[in-house]
């Protein structure tokens, strides 16, 4: 395989970051420009050598780049392939790194329409509650899966070149559909994100929230984690996912009200099944996923 | 302070099983007996030096005892009472490690009315999806947290007994009343169980679950840890704390349609500041619990 001469990452934060950190171990990358609005952002991954030079320009950024990241929240996306369309060279690869695939691609189809034979909408599945350049770190990838969801345009070689690329950086590579890949996570990660936001919100409207927030303890913490999560991400996840979350928001309201049912209800051994299916399912997939 | 001659652990799982081996440790404890129902788990307490003892037979247990600590589900602690009350020494400090304290404080009035002054009930926060005397382990009650609800009548010198037992444990402990107590931990710790095993349940009822769970990554793993816990206990809880727990429920259904709204109505605004402020209070939640 080839290595990238000239990687722009537009949204230097903890994915296009991390990414930069793996190319560069593994000797697969030569020179990385981040790109970002926020200045102190930006010198801290100079700083930390995530990048090796600085940009607000991302239409300049991209002249002769062999490879661009797009690693921005997915709402920022658009306006970015706006800028970089009329610079790009031809044999440019874009991808991206966000969590919603149908809208993502939509945006590629709309914005970079004569170059989507080297467009590889990704997904690399290794989100965290921190964000920002700093956060960026070696091994993010390693043992991860990535999804990327090609075009029927997208050149097999484009394909291959992306694949590769992550493949070098530790993770398992999978292909789907945009369709495919929203409804999965619709289900195990987004909503799983706005619950735990609810959850939150529960917690601090009671009069009691603090001597609460005080006793809380590891169940809480593991709980609530995803729930420090960076609120104008998921602000753009909700509205790109719009129907998929809200069919399985829907659903988790409905089992909820079942739970609130059997409670109401002292229904012991409805209870103790409704635990036990929730319980068993969860041990076993803990053993498949060690 | 002065050791335990004879600890009887009235169910010996991680609770009970930990609280010896810390005691083990610091030497203040000569004998310990483990009782249980299960003779697969009582061996596998001896084998591991958790118990020095094993018996099937609660009341022959605790003769000779001076601390017995209930470490069941809730649901098995009324009988076990009702067993050793005939045969407890007058002297013998009987303590629970229950996580719902009114209805525990109700079977001890219940079924030890005369001994209320060597009664301490407790609650160590040191839960886990674990369980099992295989699960107890040295160390669990380090910087962990120790919730006691004393009687009226509980004996100041019993009290103390208790607290610097548990403070030996590495634990700290607070006192407070059995219905602040079960109402902070509804909030903080029943309910966010009642949500994993329900939105578990959600994601195993759609039609693509297997595809679902096998792309599930971190944000899941921690979420969902506690949809692992122990049905029958949690059966218990969900029972012993009824009004404080659909208190809460209720108000978390109220949350979640209020996401819905939001991302039916696609209020963007709104979904950011509704995020942001529940990101805001974890993140320092976290900062401070570190």
């Amino acid at each position: 395989m080839s290595g990238v001469r000239k990687l722009v990452l537009l949204g230097t934060g903890l994915i296009g970051g991390s990414f930069a950190l793996a190319l560069k171990r593994a000797r697969l990358v030569q020179h990385v420009v981040g790109v970002g609005r926020n200045a102190t952002n930006l010198e801290r991954a100079l700083d930390l050598n995530v990048i090796d030079e600085a940009s607000h320009d991302a239409a300049a950024a991209v002249a002769g780049a062999d490879l661009v990241l797009l690693g921005t929240p997915v709402g920022q996306m658009g306006a970015l392939m706006q800028q970089i369309a009329p610079v790009l060279a031809a044999d440019c690869i874009v991808t991206d790194g966000g969590s919603t695939k149908q809208d993502v691609s939509a945006l590629f189809r709309q914005h970079l329409p004569r170059h989507l034979s080297h467009c590889v909408p990704g997904h690399p599945i290794a989100g965290s509650d921190l964000s920002g350049a700093a956060a960026a770190q070696y091994g993010l990838f390693e043992g991860r899966r990535v999804v990327l969801t090609p075009f029927a345009e997208t050149a097999q070689n484009a394909l291959e070149q992306v694949q590769t690329l992550w493949q070098q950086c530790g993770a398992r590579v999978y292909t789907m559909t945009p369709e495919q890949h929203d409804g999965i996570f619709a289900a195990v990660s987004h909503v799983p994100h706005l619950l735990a936001f609810a959850y939150m919100n529960a917690v601090l409207a009671k009069v009691d929230a603090q001597p609460c927030l005080d006793f809380a303890a590891t169940g809480f913490r593991d709980f609530t984690r995803i729930a420090g999560s960076h609120p104008e991400m998921w602000r753009d996840i909700a509205v790109a996912n719009r129907e998929a979350i809200l069919a399985d928001l829907k659903a988790c309201a409905s089992q909820l009200q079942h739970v609130i049912a059997l409670v109401e209800a002292g229904n012991t051994e409805g209870m103790e099944d409704y635990f036990a299916t929730a319980s068993r399912a969860r041990v076993a997939w803990g053993q498949r996923h060690k």
